[in-house]
């Protein structure tokens, strides 16, 4: 039997399975009175703790997921990602954001480069860069030193490292304050403009084609606000761009410039020098090395752990069933832990970007379009907002993600509050929101009455140094990979995003017409653009 | 035909009709065909421009939306909430929230008490004691006038406040910054005291009953603080708490004490003394009463307008359309306008606590459980997060906000990139998604097709002023409670909330226990109890 036919088998195994997962007798409350069930339903790598025994599944569903990995050759397609082949087949690239933490040394050849090489020479570069910054040795026009960096980028550009940074924050040392205009929104311009100190501040724009446009606009305006403060550019702008893009002009307008490839897309940047420059900057670069590491762990344990014990396979193996099979709709991370608060929001990216997709990797149409919706906000802030219907509206699966032991800045508040320490009763809630969607409870009051069944996931993090956040940040990235892999979808191109940019042109073009005096603006044939265009222009 | 007879017809009718707009001749781009479209499914009122040309509905699924309204007696039920009838029936108390922004000064009697009155009287005193503060008459116990204030308050105490304040930071004067220590995690904490003058803070503590953990918790470590700063807590600390509650205690380690009533719930209570104080302390009393005024613009508008003009009403209806009967399982809401950043983390809040529920007004389970998962992020940002998965994978509908023209402090900067002002170029954006989620695209390569068809609403502001902030937050809560009133349950209570706090209250007690030195914890009954105790303990 092909792999191929064998896949398409246990599809519909899994069907039948998920039908009779429905049955009462599988409701988790009953699941959970195996004494063993934790044991059998939970794993421990790459920096990470991994509890699925509140996942809708038992063993005949989990060998079976995993069985389903084998045939859909996830381990192998995830080798070929590695190993620097094409899987980013649609656009001919290579996807090779693990080589931005890979210390190995033997070459890695693509297209005659050898990527290992060049991403160690980028990082000496963003090492010695940084440094200079932090240590004053590099200093702004009128020869004061740094204090405020401006990230222009957006969405992958920016999102993963406000992730990690905000994660970081209290092992930031030399003073330097990151901040990130993303929105082409005036507003946001206008609000970091209005912090800064201009003499002080160092620019980075990150674009790989700079053209993107919200990214020229803002740098456009930034430059515009330097020369207003008599600031020469050139002396405030680096940029991270590709080899002989636009903004590849080192000493032309630009006081220096990093590298980025198409090899490494956009969401899966942070641990290139779309990160690595903002992050050195504000953390030092030996910390941002120790958050590499941790990547590099994970990356590790993805690739060579068996399927039956490899944490982001298994996660991608309960995405795809809850999705697909038990046919639930999102999906929210919840992480104990306010340093984590960025989390959802650049995972939101990096997973629904990447598989939100319609079509196959042999480009046909899928049966109905893969991805699920992904949100979230720290717990127990969470709690006190959506989990009303999370416990008693619609179901939808959870990560909650708990962390051992606080930052170091954090751990000398002692007080006590109800006989516990806040970080207890952080973790107690955890713990019980876990336990209460599973479990449910019968009440004589239908509205005080929980159906329970409700799976989640938990997630252990020993502390959440440099280190460990690099090994979720490459827990997420794998899983989604794997994910891709398993719903047979290309997770590193984006063309769902052109028809809006299209259209978003051609209405450019249209008012940059009416800004130049055209008249004629108005009679535009669609009348619900004309109404738009009216209701903006009329009033300027 | 009495009206439970006709809803349920209206119902029924409902899901057929839903059948029939599944068909190709009632994709949107068809219906878009229509010159009129955006002239018949469009309204203005109560501040607001709505536009549903975009949602999938035609004239026929319209008028029968409005008879469901006229069936499910919503705007009766609408004005027995506004007359401050027992609305909330399981906890028997009135949902008087538009009480707060009323400048009527009939008396409302409710239990005995003229709400309207007492309302008046609060806001007497947050105006005095705002003014008191921001003029430095009332300082720390130090003598220094204050600068930091903190929030101390979980979910509806300061998401709202939170969406409120970002929204109007440009109008801030006084130069008061605001904290939110929401979370009882300790890094919060630290996180907030390593930013704040310990001799310059109030500490606002709000919690209605006084009794919530996270609260108390944080209250307990600002106090702790204060004294290890030497500071009296009674100099620097007040609160928002019901009469009669522990905290309600002005002079006995509480500066002031603002009430607030079982009437008003939390994420109802933006425009009552919990949003009311923080919001008047940095932007001044006068500001926060236009805002108030916004509200109360569109409480009359929901209350006075006929059902097939009134806003909030025909968002409410359009979402229980595309929620129960096309069956879409979420909502994003996407602005752009980047002061409107932390709406969607209200809105989440507002409605998902408000409507996911699982029993009916009458106390019967109901046959599949309310509600709606709600996210999002500002434009063009979320076209660079999450919009891939908006165009290519499972659709979600989606209200956009646009605002006309940009908050004062960012009009001034008037750079052009690409022959625009960044202001239209974000404008075009948002034109241009709404219309390639609607029309779509077809083309060779299936990946680069877009189905299209998928619903939207456009929203315009004229600008982000107080008032028009006013407006757009009670859209929100009228649509909440249109809705709830349409699937026949109680927006105003929150059951789903306990368990998972009966259950955090034993975990509690356990750790409370060890504590205080009892060895037996770790030979807890529940095994997985057993080991997260042991992990989170065994390394202190």
């Amino acid at each position: 039997m092909n792999s191929q036919k064998d896949k398409k088998q246990l599809w519909q195994t899994l069907q039948q399975q998920a039908q009779r997962l429905n049955q009462p007798r599988f409701h988790l409350r009953e699941m959970l009175k195996d004494e063993k069930r934790l044991a059998r339903f939970s794993r421990k790598g790459g920096g990470l703790f991994f509890d699925f025994s509140r996942q809708r599944v038992d063993a005949e569903v989990l060998n079976q997921l995993i069985d389903l990995a084998s045939a859909s050759r996830v381990k192998e397609g995830f080798a070929d990602m590695l190993a620097g082949r094409k899987v980013n087949t649609t656009e001919n690239r290579a996807a090779l954001h693990s080589c931005a933490r890979s210390f190995e040394t033997t070459p890695l050849m693509v297209d005659g480069m050898n990527v290992r090489a060049e991403m160690g020479r980028i990082r000496q570069e963003v090492a010695q860069f940084s440094e200079d910054v932090r240590t004053h040795k590099l200093v702004g026009a009128t020869g004061k030193p740094f204090k405020d960096i401006v990230v222009i980028g957006i969405g992958g550009s920016y999102l993963g490292t406000e992730f990690v940074s905000t994660a970081l924050q209290s092992y930031a040392t030399g003073g330097l304050r990151l901040h990130f205009l993303s929105n082409v929104d005036i507003h946001n311009f206008a609000h970091i403009t209005a912090q800064i100190d201009p003499a002080r501040t160092l620019w980075i724009v990150i674009s790989k084609s700079y053209t993107t446009a919200e990214t020229m606009a803002n740098a456009a305006q930034a430059v515009a606000f330097m020369r207003s403060k008599d600031l020469d550019p050139s002396a405030h702008m680096v940029a991270v761009t590709s080899k002989g893009s636009p903004g590849d002009a080192p000493g032309q307008g630009m006081l220096r410039v990093f590298h980025m490839f198409d090899f490494i897309g956009g969401r899966y940047s942070v641990t290139s020098a779309v990160g690595g420059l903002p992050l050195s900057l504000i953390l030092g670069f030996d910390l941002f090395e120790q958050f590499l590491k941790g990547a590099q762990e994970m990356d590790l344990h993805a690739a060579q752990a068996p399927e039956a014990d490899n944490l982001p396979l298994l996660a991608a193996l309960l995405s795809v069933w809850n999705t697909t099979f038990l046919g639930y709709p999102a999906q929210a991370i919840i992480p104990y832990a306010s340093p984590l608060r960025k989390l959802a929001a650049h995972v939101q990216q990096l997973n629904m970007e990447s598989n939100g997709k319609s079509v196959s990797t042999s480009g046909t149409p899928l049966a109905s379009p893969a991805g699920v919706i992904i949100f979230g906000e720290p717990g127990t802030n969470a709690q006190h907002s959506f989990f009303q219907l999370a416990h008693q509206g619609p179901a939808f699966p959870i990560d909650f993600i708990g962390v051992v032991r606080p930052q170091p800045f954090a751990r000398h508040f002692g007080g006590v509050s109800r006989g516990v320490t806040n970080h207890q009763e952080l973790f107690a809630n955890m713990m019980a929101q876990a336990s209460a969607l599973a479990l449910g409870r019968d009440h004589e009051q239908a509205g005080r009455r929980f159906d329970g069944n409700r799976p989640s996931s938990t997630f252990l993090l020993e502390e959440l140094s440099p280190h460990d956040i690099g090994c979720l940040l490459a827990f997420y990235e794998a899983k989604t990979v794997f994910e891709a892999i398993l719903w047979d979808i290309n997770p590193f191109d984006q063309f769902g995003v052109e028809l809006g940019k299209v259209l978003a042109g051609d209405i450019r073009r249209k008012m940059e017409a009416h800004n130049q005096g055209d008249t004629t603006l108005f009679s535009d044939d669609d009348p619900i653009v004309r109404f738009y265009l009216q209701a903006l222009l009329d009033t300027e």
